[in-house]
């Protein structure tokens, strides 16, 4: 259940080349119509890969037919020669799919800094065009991996319609080296307008929630595409419920595979006296190297939380937060409460509970810990 | 050549049994004059422990007569009970070095929400006052030491007056999770309002600019004491140069011995429009876990830079950034430079120099890798 369940689109991966590995490494993705809406949300970093910016310009008009994806090169920092090579890309995409240039979007996921292989590449195109199915949909997911361990697919099924995604990466809508790249699908019948107020709420509440090391990348991107081929025009808010759910699949897949990661952590910030507050003191948690260290180490240790709280602009006195880590109130009134040892951290997944005790307002971020094979894989990446 | 260098300055530090390991962990200072000014700066977070709220307040009339400090424990997050527990303390070295309770500073690093063995800290006042000399410094140096490797001192001798300082920790004026102290000492002739702003201009070039691991403590503080016993009233233009020369140097070797690094990473920011432009950027830079990562994987990953680069407000256009790595112009106008194999990272120092050309100001952050070693030592220092 992928990207191909939604009527109207075929898709393709395949090996290209790109990667010295063999692997997978390009996807397609096209939209059969009758309708091309698409909504689309992108890196906010300043220095934003090739492919971003050739894709945000592809998305104004608010219709789009085709997205190529790879492997094995960002094409970010690569001047014009890279936009160039982003531009030739959709060029080939574009004859081989019947569109204009301006309706196709590439997306690129790898290492910063170098030149793609363009014979490669295009060669990859013209293969995976060839291999176009309804079926295809498990080969482009495959197509995008780096590091991730598996590859990361989600459905939801509505009344009449379909919402299908896959996405790749580690991190939040700003992740880790990797970059997160995911493409929805839908056969919905939506305008492009609401698909874009549908994705932005949906991302709002999932994708920019989850921060696995607080590193933007350069090449992040988002695309939900509505084909209309189901003929249905759902309620606008329960097709926003729908896309917020498979986003959420998705996003907590990616944190579940975060690199080298060994704890998925929840942290939840009740009683903040608005959610801008409980989001911001979530996220100096959730970046904090000691507190993700102490995490890896199974160890509770609250004065870090404190610590990290202390540096936020949120409204709080020190002497009312409460932490609860896995259950156990181990920081009662901003002093010691129950005990530490009654605290468990062997399950993979953690939750650490913040009330800060100055309003009603709640939010959670998800994170990782830090661990030895974060540094293996981030040290010896590019090497 | 330490605290006990200047005149009027009494030292000594003993083992008074609060470090499980019996290693020495309480020392005392005592200014004995004539002058008791004093000038500090304290942690910025809104978490601080008790000795920083207590030590705080004894500055407020600008004079101070004496410092106690103790590692194996931080009196942070400890409540009324830990704040009675430093007033306990001052009162103690109140009553041995004879002067008010209020002239007196406390200063505690280690494990936060724990509370203090009370029993062995003020035996511990009592055994320092009884062995305080004006050979101590050396033994104070050392019993502020966690995870510090060596002991940390610097000093500076001006024309006919000293300064002496030491120092414990790894990271910034908002470092790693062992908190940074530094009691700092001279014999010269000053108010405390221009030591004030000495210790303002000398802190903010050189402790504010180290930056171990972005994670700030509870419990930093730096204080600077002044006996007025050489006689001597110098320039305050050359004081404040040669304390931040003292300073300097102990912030150097807090950066040298970092916990698990292996690298000392500045960052240099030139061409910026302004100089908080600069800082803004290399704090970007050097709290980015991935670039950490890479350096420590002697990996020239410029990319890394870039992104971090782009995520600050600074004014650049990320066409004209040069990036260069120890001598290597890697990134030449946000694209591909010279070849990344000539950089070499073998040696502990690194230099990574930006060029934004964006302005003429310039500013450099000293910080250091992200290592397996840090992780171990911060996913284990509490179990």
């Amino acid at each position: 259940m992928t990207i191909t369940a939604p009527k109207g689109f075929l898709a393709a991966g395949v090996a290209a080349g790109i990667k010295a590995s063999g692997n997978k490494d390009l996807a397609l993705v096209v939209n059969q119509g009758p309708s091309q809406a698409v909504a689309g949300v992108f890196t906010s970093n300043r220095v934003f890969a090739a492919p971003v910016g050739l894709s945000r310009e592809a998305l104004r008009d608010g219709t789009l037919r085709a997205v190529v994806l790879n492997s094995g090169g960002a094409n970010a920092c690569t001047g014009k020669p890279g936009y160039e090579d982003a531009v030739a890309t959709a060029q080939a995409v574009a004859a081989a799919a019947g569109c204009a240039p301006g309706d196709v979007a590439v997306c690129s996921t790898g290492l910063i800094g170098v030149r793609l292989p363009m014979d490669a590449v295009l060669n990859g195109v013209a293969q995976a065009a060839s291999q176009l199915s309804a079926e295809g949909g498990d080969d482009a997911a495959e197509a995008i991996r780096t590091t991730d361990t598996h590859a990361k697919q989600a459905v939801s099924l509505g009344d009449g319609y379909a919402i299908g995604g896959m996405a790749k990466g580690a991190g939040m809508l700003a992740p880790a080296l990797a970059t997160m790249l995911v493409v929805i699908t839908t056969d919905a019948v939506i305008e492009s307008a609401d698909l874009d107020a549908a994705l932005r709420t949906a991302t709002g509440l999932t994708f920019d929630r989850i921060d696995s090391d607080g590193c933007m990348s350069t090449n992040d991107t988002v695309l939900c595409l509505a084909s209309g081929a189901s003929g249905v025009a759902p309620d606008l808010g329960q097709f926003t419920t729908r896309l917020t759910q498979v986003c959420w699949d998705l996003a907590r897949q990616l944190i579940g595979d975060a690199e080298g990661a060994s704890h998925d952590i929840a942290i939840e910030i009740v009683g903040a006296a608005s959610e801008d507050d409980a989001l911001e003191v979530a996220r100096s948690i959730g970046r904090n190297n000691l507190f993700k260290c102490a995490i890896f180490g199974n160890d509770p240790n609250w004065g870090r939380v404190l610590s990290a709280i202390g540096v936020t602009n949120a409204a709080f006195e020190p002497e009312n937060i409460d932490v609860t880590i896995n259950g156990v109130q181990i920081c009662r009134g901003g002093g010691i409460g129950e005990d530490r040892s009654l605290v468990d951290l062997a399950p993979r997944e953690c939750h650490v509970l913040v009330d800060l005790h100055a309003g009603a307002a709640a939010a959670t971020i998800w994170t990782n810990d830090l661990t030895y094979d974060y540094v293996k894989e981030n040290a010896e990446y590019s090497s």
